[in-house]
């Protein structure tokens, strides 16, 4: 059976403190939605937001294949015509076929915040569907705060509904606006409110606030309901809407439910990396499914049990949703997934040896200094390398020097850096310009190696991350530096710790350097074996 | 009615990638969790860890007013007697008075990952909890994977939870080991079990791999549950284990249990602050109930509710859990809200004044820059003053420079700043060395300042953070500084954004002065009014 997708993302995940959206980036996030064949996108309210009319003309130029646009709005306001009413008409200027209009469903708001009667509200509800369904429209009605107003006036909540069917809607959306409902009461609702309304597709809008959304979602699909309404990544005003990305898998891999194209489930993860990317919001890395850490094994008998069978503690197969198992190395981890790393390099070292225990001392010391692994497994490798005393630098750093000034009130800011390293006895000074004295320092340290490496003409960064430690400490705190390095082919993590941002942006970058140039080598050594 | 909360934030939460708790955090955390009445707290597996036998040690000697430590552990292994498992002595050498005994509750761990007989694995639940009872401990089963266990061998499962109960164990806690189950589905069949083993207490241990730990540890509440195992901040592996900072509320506020001691569920915000702090994990803002933004308001329409009345848009009193409400400025919050803040500074401005719209616009420039002032409202007030000419900066930075360098390998890297204010005419010029340039140009900034305020004395940066804006374009990407200072009796927050990270932080260091000498004169001029 199929249950409908209903993402508003560009609507009610722009609610989400810390987003705004451009033109642009709307755009972007309509066409990844279209290529997973998410049924229905409600784009924004024209009413009341000037820049989602502008959105909707520009919307006009994309085809989509899959998605049908929706403009969200509220119904009239009290005591006039709905035609006078300013956003109805801005409703009908977005332009789309799908319109989805929201009304007072709790009797308390209708006479506590709009300030009008009981019977008003209802005629506001059905004469601007009526109006809606004349201009031609397929019209959805979004009962807010019902399964609140339900539980305050049952008698009344129901009769929202039925003006709403009265006026013509094709769906009732039940909404838990403010997120404070129980699984079991939206169970109960949605089924009474199906069983009463048998002739129209009852659809369910929550809201993350009790950590309930998704399990709402769920449950009224269970009760009967064919539409879901949430955001991908769980965008949304206060704790978030019902996170799409976790109710879709779910749904398709659990409950035998089809929500997106066949094939598209696979893209669940790169997705969501997708619209967190757009949104710039760090994605969630516990989150299900698509998290990082979602099929991360820490735990010593865990690892052993996945690599028995995966399904002893993944309780789907992360390929699935295009997500991917990690095994991470830790003290909790035991040995023997360090020493998978530690053989991939010596392989006649043994569980027992004395190498072993060494290098979990060192890492242990390490992580006590700040450093993390996990996520920055090239720097581990070198730290295996060094304590094996399989490593020999490729370069020696003699010294450095950043310097960075404004001279006067009037002039930019500007930030040089000067290096000097030494291979092979021989020296050589570079000085370079940059954003910040970091930038500076990594482009003086790279045009100072080309010259004795030229394959690190191809290597940049492409990702760059700092994370204070110690936030108490202010300015002095430690940081950690992760920096990812690409030479076009490959990428690989490396990990500097410091209350110096700029020494430990160092470090990572000479570890970069340094694995890259091992890589070459142990790739040029491969076509031998 | 009571529910039991059963803490593991030790023990599976320690199963988090980038959590490594000392024995110092864990005696912080046991404090906290025994301050607000937690009963259980499971501190630790001393047959797989030695680390956590030290900490049984250490445990003894704190005196706990409300809560009892659990020593956790697992069954025997196959083909030896309970006695000679190096694992039991473990947990008998941990000298609590209460064990958690883990064992296989689906037979397809039985066969295929720790390879043994049905019948052996129910002897080894049975005899080890036996063993244990016989040693005068009080003895909780934990059905490892009982769910998934009881959906592929109904008879198999309920056998296990058999051997336990004639070992003797007190509790039957059902473990939805791999997050997989739904809310239905663990309703049924707590239920179940419940109707069958009447005579002992029932729990449920959720893990969040579905998104729905909470609701699930919430239906087995509803089917007869009487213990909740989770972790308080939702720390565990992959997606972590059931939030019990969201279950508390929910089964105080929603569902009329007991939980907590009476009063402390104010502090419920302030504990999980707490325990993600020691654990160094940086909160989750939209978490229920106690994240950030949980009760933050950003739709024009919202923030105009809840100034009516805080039900109609909040499902919860945000003061029951010691969370409070927030209204943010941005383009959907609409006009009002950002009216409000300017009328502080200016009151006879109004809704249309040309002024408002100026700032806006402004606000709007800045956040396209990459400013953010949700969160650093000091900076956003500066920028009012500014445009409305409300302000006339109490000094001016003419020249600074910054200088980082590592002479040779052998020295450590050392950062000095040169900074040169005006203070009405007069000049003055100090150098200071710091942790790295960020640090020594704080230093230097505030020692130029001194002397001609001596208040700045007392001003110290509390809190510094750093958001890479656009990894792509790596260490050239924009940088947002947010530094927190205080002056002993208030905190403020202040914003800075560039390329460079020094610059970025000199901008909120300039502003979070000025924000000081700004706040004391406000504070004389009271006096007066």
């Amino acid at each position: 059976m199929m249950i409908e997708i209903y993402d508003s993302t560009l609507r009610d995940g722009a609610q989400s403190e810390g987003i705004s959206f451009s033109v642009n980036d709307k755009l972007k996030i309509v066409k990844a939605l279209d290529d997973m064949g998410i049924p229905f996108i409600e784009a924004g309210n024209p009413g009341s937001n000037p820049k989602d009319l502008e959105f909707f003309q520009e919307i006009k130029n994309l085809e989509l294949k899959h998605s049908a646009i929706v403009a969200f709005g509220s119904t009239r306001r009290r005591d006039i015509k709905v035609e006078e009413d300013a956003n109805v008409q801005s409703m009908l200027a977005a332009g789309t076929k799908h319109i989805a209009i929201f009304g007072k469903s709790w009797d308390f708001h209708v006479t506590d915040i709009i300030n009008t009667t009981l019977d008003e509200n209802l005629r506001m509800i059905e004469e601007t569907i009526r109006f809606m369904i004349e201009q031609g429209k397929e019209v959805t009605y979004d009962a807010e705060h019902f399964y609140d107003g339900y539980k305050n006036n049952e008698d009344y909540a129901l009769k929202t509904l039925e003006a709403a069917c009265k006026g013509g809607a094709k769906r009732l959306i039940l909404c838990d606006t403010n997120g404070g409902s129980l699984p079991s009461e939206i169970y109960n609702i949605t089924k009474k409110v199906g069983d009463t309304f048998k002739d129209t597709k009852i659809g369910i809008h929550a809201h993350n606030d009790s950590g309930l959304a998704v399990a709402n979602s769920l449950m009224a699909v269970e009760a009967g309901a064919i539409q879901i309404q949430g955001t991908f990544v769980g965008f949304g005003e206060r704790c978030g809407n019902a996170n799409l990305s976790t109710i879709i898998p779910n749904l398709e891999l659990k409950m035998g439910k089809t929500c997106i194209l066949e094939g598209e489930l696979e893209n669940l993860m790169s997705s969501a990396k997708l619209i967190s990317e757009i949104a710039n919001i760090t994605p969630d890395e516990q989150a299900p499914f698509i998290g990082r850490k979602a099929f991360t094994h820490k735990g010593g008998m865990h690892i052993d049990g996945v690599n028995k069978n995966s399904k002893s503690f993944e309780h789907i197969d992360p390929s699935l949703v295009g997500n991917s198992r990690r095994f991470l190395m830790s003290e909790v981890a035991g040995r023997s997934s360090i020493l998978k790393k530690i053989q991939k390099i010596a392989p006649d070292i043994q569980k027992d040896s004395p190498e072993t225990g060494v290098i979990m001392k060192k890492l242990k010391e390490l992580e006590h200094e700040g450093y993390q692994f996990e996520g920055a497994e090239s720097t581990f490798e070198l730290v295996i390398r060094k304590h094996l005393g399989k490593y020999k630098p490729f370069f020696e750093l003699e010294n450095f020097k950043t310097m960075g000034e404004r001279p006067d009130a009037s002039s930019l800011f500007s930030a040089y850096a000067m290096v000097k390293v030494n291979v092979e006895g021989k020296s050589k000074m570079v000085a370079a310009e940059g954003d910040g004295p970091v930038n500076a320092l990594d482009k003086a340290l790279r045009e100072a190696l080309e010259d004795f490496y030229p394959e690190l003409k191809k290597v940049h960064l492409i990702d760059y991350k700092v994370r204070v430690l110690d936030g108490k400490e202010a300015s002095a705190a430690k940081v950690r530096v992760l920096i990812t390095s690409t030479d076009g082919t490959r990428d690989w993590t490396t990990v500097g710790v410091s209350t110096d941002i700029v020494q430990a942006s160092l470090i990572a970058m000479v570890d970069s350097i340094e694995i890259k140039l091992l890589k070459d080598i142990e790739e040029k050594m491969k076509a031998y074996m």
